[in-house]
Order: structure tokens, then sequence, then C-alpha cells
């Protein structure tokens, strides 16, 4: 069982991992993995992963679809080495001065679509739909489980951002606890809004339309900006217009209209920065608080264009060469085959 | 004049480096810097740098030192393309709703000593210490700038971690804020001291030297350790056995055995690792509050052996495979050719 450990200064927990418990040779290893050969996403390899959670499979001519064989188009199976293990309690317990629990969660891959060489920047906008619906059924299954209090969902793209396995998938992890820096974020909002009495997101969603300079692109439901204070080159956020606390209480139509900006953005990325490595992530409310005034679910998307000095990590502080202004310039400016036109209302 | 912006949701501030602004074919041809050829560090290539702040010269048969020129041991030189610029007022305004300030302070290079193919790893201990000692004047004097809240020390060692270039370096940034992490830091530890009325890095170097499972090495000032909730396979702290929060009040037994443990460290990581590209940050007091009861400053070392998908930084979450009781285990035990006794009060 891999153990949750809380850092006793800042409060933040980490996962020791011992199942994947690595000795220092093992480090060395770790980039073959991407070099071709055998994949477990791919038709007729699905007794190579944990049994699937779940699967879209369109009608087979009344058949009854098989679990675990081909014919999917978006599957859900547990990954194979889960940082966190379903089973047990949570056994919150000191050590001296230190603090510990179980390592209790889920950690589940989203395998988004079937072809090995598509990626999510070329799939059709439905496609794209479709993995966006799968995100919210996990999410709304996991929630049940109230020793759950955060679910993360994340895709890492290319080796570059941490991607062991080439074909398309992103990663779903559920914890017991709130990641420190969504925590910091979340609690940063609501001080605003104690404040303000308005979500800091709607209030730059409306700053930054009006101003233009940072916006990227825009549909009814979706805008797409680079931050003011962007750690990153080319960090991008897309946030839905109107105030919405969860992904998972996103309307059907705004995930059609989300499909459509993550395309887009992913395109015209691909188009600027020749197909970089990224990572993006799904911020959203913890799963008991999933209606709320005060935070407004995003997804941030960050190109990895610069070796970071792992000082960054420990200290905060960011340098970050490229003014968001400019990054903004020329993701807008970049032409990219548009998908039909988004969804009105 | 490079700007300082605030995200208005967490409150970090970054430092958009207009000087070094960044177009996004620019970014492909970052790592060829290493490649052998043309070194600004090496003796004789003393005019390709900014005119140096300060050198240490061993005594040259009573004739005058030179200032940029050859028979220095350490040099400390502006960084050619600095993150801050040291002139001006911080100018601190809003922008619509959000904030901003010049990118007033201080990036300086320490060059660490004139053999190009040394590394700090591979320096006698006496000649660690004189960068212990270049990192104290540079305190110092900055100390006097009552703009500059923080100053932070680091190393990029190895491409990976970031460095661009290969002569052994550290650098200095002298900011205007406190970096968030930091902050967080030293406010986690104030809290704790109000609740106990004990320093928390004093209480873990007491309980780790009683364990014993996660020391990796020990002399008579300095405790080696790996931290009880790592974010990073192999992530080392040093810290000093006895209170102090500066690092730039310790004394001279303090810096002769710091130089030690240094080097102790990172051969046994060169031994354990094979060398492995690393980051090494000071992390002390900001400038203002350098004596107090609640912090307690230490060296944080980490390997750079992962690549972290960047929705650590995002998130804060982090996955460790390496259990630290193993990490520390395999450093304590890598037998490295040690430098003569520490010296004992």
């Amino acid at each position: 069982m891999p153990e949750l450990r809380k850092d006793p200064i800042v409060g933040r927990w980490v996962i020791i991992s011992t199942d994947r418990a690595k000795r220092p040779t093992d480090f060395a290893r770790e980039s073959v993995k991407m070099k071709g050969g055998f994949c477990p996403f791919c038709y007729g390899n699905e007794g190579k992963t944990p049994p699937e959670i779940q699967a879209y499979r369109p009608n087979q001519n009344g058949a009854q679809p098989q679990r675990d064989t081909p014919g999917w188009t978006v599957r859900v199976v547990p990954n194979k080495f889960p940082a966190l293990g379903i089973e047990g309690n949570l056994d919150r317990q000191a050590e001296g001065m230190f603090d510990k629990m179980n390592g209790v969660g889920a950690h589940e891959v989203i395998v988004e679509n079937n072809d090995h060489n598509a990626s999510l920047a070329t799939l059709p906008p439905k496609k794209i739909e479709d993995v966006l619906w799968t995100f919210r059924d996990r999410i709304l299954d996991l929630k049940k489980d109230r020793r759950l209090k955060y679910i993360l969902i994340f895709k890492n793209h290319g080796e570059g951002a941490g991607a062991t396995l080439e074909h398309a998938h992103s990663q779903l992890i559920a914890l017991p606890v709130v990641p420190i820096y969504v925590a910091e974020e979340i609690e940063g909002a609501k001080q605003y809004y104690l404040y303000k009495e308005r979500c800091v997101f709607c209030d730059i969603a409306r700053q930054e339309i009006e101003a233009g300079t940072r916006v990227v692109a825009e549909n009814d439901d979706f805008l797409t900006i680079a931050p003011y204070a962007p750690r990153f080159p080319f960090e991008t956020w897309i946030l839905p217009k109107q105030h919405e606390s969860a992904f998972e209480n996103s309307s059907s139509r705004m995930f059609q209209n989300l499909a459509k900006s993550i395309r887009t953005l992913l395109n015209k990325a691909n188009r600027v920065l020749d197909d970089p490595p990224y990572n993006l992530v799904i911020h959203s409310s913890p799963t008991q608080d999933s209606s709320n005034d005060h935070y407004h679910w995003h997804i941030e998307f960050v190109p990895k264009l610069t070796k970071v000095g792992g000082f960054e990590w420990g200290t905060g502080f960011y340098i970050n060469p490229t003014p968001p202004e400019e990054a903004a310039k020329f993701l807008r400016e970049a032409t990219v085959e548009e998908p039909a036109a988004a969804v009105a209302g």
C-alpha cells in the first residue's frame, strides 16, 4: 500500500509510492518506453491492461458489447502501476512528529481513442467531446466515495512532459486530500470573493475580453487567454465565460464548445511551437464543494519549452522570458483548420 | 526594464523578463550552448562578461590585483541576461484589477573556480569554503539595499537541471518580494513555533538523529538527511544542527563543516546516481528578518532523475517512487573519498 506523508513545515502531502519503488539504477531506463514497439492501449491488447472500468462502444448491430475487447472509442482502465490503491481505510496516524495515512485513492488512465497515431489535437471535435464526457462519468462515479476529496484530471503529452506511453491518453487521480496549490488557489479565490463579492475568474474574464491583448480565442462558452502573470512561456488558460465551479456541472452545449476550444488551442500551439510536449490540467472544485460562488473551474495548458530549474519548484519563483501579450498574439494569429462553427445558445 | 506581475488568485509574483524576450523559434536553440566551444567563465575571457562585482585573488607577490583579468579563484559578475535590473524604483501600480511593479533586483553569477573541468564535487573543501564566503559577502552587500526583501542563492548543475553553461557556477537573485513558497515555508515554521515554542527544523533534526533511518551523513555542525515527505527521489537536505535563521550568520567553523557536508553529499550522489544533473537551493530568512527563533536556514538538494509532469508544479501534488529511507540508505552506504576530518569545537 502506498503511503501519504505530510511535510510538517508547509503541510504538503506527498505520495511515497512503494509499489513502484525505484532503485538508483532504475532511473536511466525510464525514457526508452516511448520508442515504438508494443502498445497496451491499441486494439487487441486489451488483456494487457488491468480490466476496464468503462468504455464507449458504438452500437454493434445489437450484439452485446464484450468488455476488454476491441470496438471501443474511449476506454478507461486502472493505471497498471497505481500511485494510490482503492481498498482500505485512511488510517491517519503519527510517526513521531510526522503525519501519515494510507495511500487510498484511484489512479486511472483514459485512453482517448483507438488510433495509435492520433493525438487530441487531430481528433474531430465530437471525439474530443467523448473524452470530456468520459471524464465526467468517472468524476460522478468517484464522487460517491466519501473518502475522496479531490479528483485531478491531467494529460502529459510527449516524453518531455512526462508521458511514458505514446498512445494518446489522459490520467485521473482521486485523492483523500486537496493538493496544496489547488487548496491555495481555492483559498485565494475565496478571499477575493469575501472582499469583492465577485468571483476573481469572472473578473479576469471580463477584463481580458475588454483588453483583448491576452485573448487567444473565444467562442460562446469559453475564453482562451494567456494569463496576466504566467509562470511559463505560452502558458494558456481556457475558462468558462459564465461562472461555474466544477467541470462536471457543465452542460452538454458547454462540452461541445469546450471540445472546440481545446482543439483550437492545441492546433494553434502545434503550429506556433512545432508540436511541443505539453501538460494540460483541469482545475476544478473539491468533490464535496462542487457548487460554490468563489471558485471557477478552468483548464491550464503549459507547453514544455524551457528546462525548468528545480529551484522554481522549491521557491515558487518563476522567470518567464515571453510576455503573455506576445504569446497570445502568436497564438491568436496562427491560422488553423477550424472545426465547424461553435454551438450558440 | 523587466516587470514583476502578481497573479491575482494566489498572489504569486512572476518576472516577465522583457530583456530576454523569446519568440517561438528561440526555444529550440536553447540546448546547444552547453556543447563545448567558447567559455566566458575561463581565464582570459574576463572581458566577455559584464565587469566583475568581486573576486578572490590570491596574493600576487605584492602586485596590485587587476580587475577583470586572470588570477582569481572565485569571481562574481552580473548575469549577462539579467532577470532583474538594479536601477530604479519599484513603482508599484495597478493594471485594471492586476498588480505590477518594476523588476528591480540583482541577478549575479558566482563562478566557483577557474578550472573549466572542475565541479563543486571535485573541488577541495577549502575551495568550496571560498564559494560559501563569496555567497556571504554578496548577501551582506545586497542586504544594505532596503528595496530587496529576499536573496536567493541556487545552483543548476547540468543541462537537465537548467544550466546553460558548463563551467561550474552558482547564481544569486535578489528580489523585492519574498518568493511564495519560501514565504509559505516561513509561515509554516512560524505557526509551528507559535504552537510548540520550538523550531520545527530543530525538532526534525532531533527526531532524525534519533531514528537514524533517513540520515545520510553528519558532522559536528551539519546533518544531511532525506526528508520525511520528499517531493522527489533522492531529495536531500543539509541543515545546521544548532538553530540558526540565516545562512550569512554562520561562523567560520560552520562554513568549514558545511563545505565538507556539501562535498560529501555531492560525491555520494555522483557515486549512487552516476553524476546526475541537480539543483541546490539555499533556503534562508528574508533580509529584514535574519535573526529569528522560528526559521532555520538549510540547503535543499534535488537530483533531476525523473521527468516531472508539469501538473506537479500546478497542483503541488507529488508522487515519489523512492521512499526516503531507501534513498538515505543508498547515499549513507556509498563510500566516497572523505575530506580531512570535520572541524570540532
